[in-house]
């Protein structure tokens, strides 16, 4: 991909980050929020704002890169001819959202056949953004920007492992975490896409999830591989589909905690 | 208290919050933060950071205040003769803190024999400030200023109730908590003092913990209580000394979940 044409998706990524900012922030800790029950077992509330964020991008989509395909949390798939697809999380953390934290966050990838290519993590209420793909990564927020490393070395020894649920999925899923969580220095829970940035911030070492959606984990991929990390799933393949997921901010604590995960 | 006592508690507790903002966040996410080890047995981390803001807000009490006494977290109790005590936290949430979160906050109050009359709840990364007393409750930050109100009626049911960590405090204390967890709609983790400023936003109805100190819920106390909001101890009683603390936004979700916590 030439730059030309890398320029003109950072671009748009942007814009789209910036539509999607402007869309949400007037539903967020909005008294009487509408919260819909999109599962009918389970609790997954989709709010206005989501569906909003998710329109604004789409219309930031068809008027800068209109040959892309899309694949949204809320809208689905869209077919493109450019080979590329944008994969669109408009609010990942919605029981964050409505429970009024600033964990929660958009996410946008440009993926093409082999996965995520470029990324942002946003967080709309903090004004901060994380960015990452094509050779650079940073984050633009209240501090002003800094570029983003993950730690270099780390063991699982001395990690900080974060995961949004103790429950984390199934019996398995939580067996498999617990396992790993019983042999880092500290475990923190509830941070949704947060935790990934705080992966390529260099703050933690690890987050460990399951049940993820494509749309859940894109943008978080190419933000932690852009500030030097790894992302695969419990295997260690690739995980771009989503499932069980490890972000390691380094190959040495990536290792120590797959050779846990692996087994399960 | 007249009002110009109370204007005088009000603008030395806003110096107080601003010096600590200033002297914590060049430490916030910096590489290489060192982090102590407080207690010999557990993971209690206290950085430079949260010694530099003890001092810092000390600092402004010896100019604006040097009659009040002084209850901090870092430097302990220093006497005074005008019968009110400044309650401080530097940092109230240092695993939050070393981990990057933005969910670690300044705790000043202001507390006379009954309990805290004023409380400011700080968070300076993100450039937030909830403030509650002498009739007034507002929040300050990235959206500009907002006033304060608890949900005015919610049921256990209905409830989002948010703690620390998934393990509470001892085994008996978790047991409680599950038994409220059970029967509310979502519970979420790893809030540190925003969860408070959560209850005093609106946003959500509980917050449930076990084992603070004094520094830990006193402002946090007053925050609460200024927009409508009810905080004890398990057992109903006075929660200005720490110990097993429940925030609620309401009387109807205070006296389902007391019922459940005074069990125990």
């Amino acid at each position: 991909m030439n730059i030309t044409e890398q320029n003109d998706i950072v671009e748009a990524a942007h814009a789209m980050a910036d539509a999607a900012r402007f869309a949400i922030l007037p539903f967020f800790r909005a008294q009487g929020l509408s919260a819909d029950n999109k599962l009918a077992g389970g609790f997954d509330p989709v709010t206005e704002a989501d569906r909003a964020a998710e329109r604004a991008m789409r219309d930031v989509l068809a008027r800068l890169r209109p040959h892309d395909a899309i694949l949204g949390e809320e809208y689905g798939h869209s077919d493109g001819t450019s080979g590329l697809t944008w994969v669109l999380d408009p609010i990942d953390g919605t029981r964050g959202f409505i429970s009024g934290t600033p964990t929660w966050g958009v996410l946008i990838a440009l993926s093409n056949d082999a996965g995520p290519v470029f990324g942002i993590i946003d967080q709309p209420y903090i004004r901060e953004r994380f960015v990452g793909g094509f050779g650079a990564s940073f984050v633009d927020g209240p501090s002003g920007p800094m570029d983003l490393a993950c730690r270099k070395e780390s063991t699982l020894e001395e990690a900080i492992l974060l995961t949004t649920f103790p429950e984390v999925g199934s019996a398995t899923e939580a067996a498999a975490f617990g396992a790993v969580s019983e042999k880092v220095r500290l475990t923190r829970y509830g941070m949704d896409c947060y935790g990934y940035a705080l992966v390529a911030t260099g703050q933690v070492d690890l987050v460990i999830e399951a049940g993820l959606n494509a749309y859940d984990i894109q943008a978080p991929i190419a933000v932690v591989e852009a500030a030097g990390g790894i992302v695969t799933d419990w295997q260690g393949g690739p995980a771009h589909d989503g499932g069980r997921v490890i972000a390691a901010a380094n190959e040495k604590v990536h290792a120590e905690a797959l050779a846990i995960l692996s087994q399960y």
